[in-house]
């Protein structure tokens, strides 16, 4: 771009600039890239061929055919379109009476999918250096985001079946305190339902545990509660309430996050949270304002139809049963082609898009390693469990997603993640 | 949302936290939203009647009714959808071959409208203290996002008309350099076409100063020229080249800012930039991958479609005539009324749509001035100059837009504004 002779003089960054890194999982996004007949259980993606297209091209040629100016195609306002907002509180509210807030929804806030209220209340809360509190295994852009800002991750301490472990949370703050390292804590997070990457639902008792836990230790800070699968559930929806409708939590600021995106199209990048503090949501307001000042509105107008007209729900209808079948496919797969005998193991979800497997302690499944190279060359593509810890990470886990693969390339990855595993048996 | 007897725990925020505050501009909106009787000259939204809903309609049902998967409602790339950035690319190349750049598009990347560009510019350079060099007047969200990161804005100099001050500008710099403040001087921004506020454009000459009074100072800091407007000129685009274009720019770090929102739809959010420093990029998309990992890729398919069937090209040439027609009949208005006999001025801009007003040096529009709340009353709204500068704010200068009102409201507003100005008169 500059001419022969002309040495262009680089920029000096700030710390922010200096500290980003490329995201881990791009390296694997560009094999599979490169790859073209690589299967990839990798990505996050959503089942493209259930993506609600007609639902879509109905609620744009209803909003182009209303009468009047097409305010959908104007600048919204940097909070979210107001009716969008009262819709998803008004659904909140049907969900969990206690998410219903202060009614009117002013409360709740629209945000370029739920990642974006993430680094919004992080940015407003923490410093470089100051620690989050984790859940174990939590999700990796989050991490990624935290190291990004400079800000620790640390996990709240699980029991073998992965349960919160109350004791070893106690252990950790006193840790922590000994350390000079109590007051740098300044949140909490936790993907509660059906998470990302474990599949795994929090108990309301777990949850309660980590807020007395807290509160034993005086450690009362902001709670992350991300909710983004809550809709994805395959039969049930998951029983325990969120951390607005437990009263362990009341005295805890607390951040609820969900999406649209996840649970009916992903392209429309529409997320929201719920917020008890005041003056919390307005700093985060105030940043949204320099970022972006406001979610696309046409994105909203879309939401809000959808979600007027039934074809939210009817979307949530078919895709249930969908990811349920998916999961099957995979699970089943996985185990006829002798996975568990090779001493692999996993819980099978209730929700969400993944599985989340342990291999045998001494096999390790992480981005160097071998046998992950070994997946690559046999075609199949997956997420090493080392990148979804906050610490300590064991090396032996591995997430699935089923997401967005039809049900015989699900077979045909299982078969291909198999092989691997024979061969590292 | 807290029974009684629990006293919530207020956060501790981070530096950011603390220090971001209301945009000030929030007060005038809230004015407005109170006072629906109030005409507003205040706001920068577009042209709401003429938006492109049709197009917009069509283009959705195009892709709706492609073969295969709907891909377009599935998650994007962070960087932006491929043909979306090899389609803005060759158009930039098409208005200005300087903006090529090594071909392919790669240079060229996709934000949540310029404005996100920008934020993500600033985090990675700038930390809380640094200064940036702003034209002047510059753009008013630009500066309080500065403010909200911590760093300051320093005005390039001008003369009298506007112009471009080289000797102020080199006065300034060694007075920073004497201060000890140059080397926290990390980037230079304008708005370069039919600027917001002003409406003026940068002559190739008075960017090239800049550029030639930087280096000569040793001061060679990426430089953000903001083109959001360039599109929308009435007669003729304005000839200046962009800094990729102009020789004395080619050492520095250079990003490019332009928006498909302003021109055609506000709604869609799709902005992009093109950077000259690869470097610089990734780490822009680095912090883009924490905040949000892509725009919405819907919005983006949208935008794709009416740049290749026309569609796009045919709202521009919609709606440059209307613009033109707008800013006159508000310009007529305020001339018939009797404005430059009391002594205000201003320039009759050749794009974009705001009327730049200065009033007689004795009479203030600031804010919390008589005059800005007796227009109030009076049911006329404008945004005070005073916010469109980084440092030494004139307290004579208004801003008013003509992008949203139609015409009798236009003549009605300007009735209203003269109407109080002559009680000042």
């Amino acid at each position: 771009m500059n001419p022969p002779g002309v040495l262009p003089v680089r920029p000096r960054y700030s710390a922010l600039g200096r500290r980003v890194h490329p995201p881990i999982i791009a390296r694997l996004m560009n094999l599979a890239l490169e790859n073209p007949s690589l299967l990839s259980l990798a990505a996050g993606f959503t089942d493209s061929s259930t993506l609600p297209a007609g639902a879509v091209a109905e609620a744009v040629a209803g909003l182009a055919g209303s009468a009047g100016a097409p305010e959908f195609l104007q600048y919204g306002t940097n909070a979210g379109r107001p009716q969008l907002r009262r819709l998803l509180a008004a659904r909140a509210a049907a969900q969990e009476p206690a998410l219903a807030g202060g009614g009117e929804g002013r409360e709740l806030f629209i945000t370029n999918g739920s990642q974006q209220a993430l680094y919004l209340a992080m940015q407003v809360l923490c410093e470089p250096g100051d620690i989050v509190l984790v859940d174990r295994p939590s999700y990796f852009v989050f991490l990624e985001t935290l190291t990004g800002l400079g800000v620790s991750a640390r996990s709240i301490p699980v029991d073998p079946a992965g349960a919160i472990d109350r004791a070893g949370l106690a252990a950790t703050l006193r840790e922590l305190r000994a350390g000079n390292g109590i007051e740098r804590v300044k949140a909490v997070y936790f993907v509660s339902y059906f998470s990302n990457p474990s599949g795994r639902s929090l108990a309301a008792d777990e949850k309660t545990a980590i807020a007395e836990v807290l509160a034993g230790e005086g450690v009362v800070v902001p709670v992350i509660e991300d909710a983004a699968y809550r809709d994805l559930y395959y039969q049930h929806p998951e029983a325990a309430p969120s951390v607005f409708g437990l009263a362990a939590w009341e005295s805890f600021p607390r951040l609820y996050l969900s999406t649209l995106t996840k649970p009916f199209a992903s392209g429309l990048k529409v997320g929201y949270g719920i917020c008890s503090d005041e003056e919390w949501l307005a700093k985060m307001l105030y940043v949204k304002g320099h970022q972006d000042f406001g979610t696309a509105n046409f994105s909203q107008a879309i939401c809000e139809r959808v979600l007027a007209d039934g074809g939210f729900d009817a979307q949530l209808a078919r895709i249930r049963p969908r990811y349920e079948r998916k999961m099957q496919v995979l699970d089943g797969a996985l185990r006829s082609e002798g996975l568990p005998q090779l001493g692999w193991s996993w819980q099978v979800p209730e929700g969400g898009l993944y599985l989340w497997l342990t291999a045998p302690e001494t096999l390790e499944t992480g981005m160097e390693s071998l046998f992950c190279r070994t997946c690559i060359e046999g075609g199949v593509l997956y997420v090493p469990g080392e990148l979804c810890f906050g610490d300590a990470a064991p090396s032996n886990q591995v997430r699935l997603s089923f997401g967005v693969l039809e049900e015989g390339d699900l077979r045909e990855a299982a078969r291909r993640f198999a092989a691997v595993a024979r061969r590292f048996g």
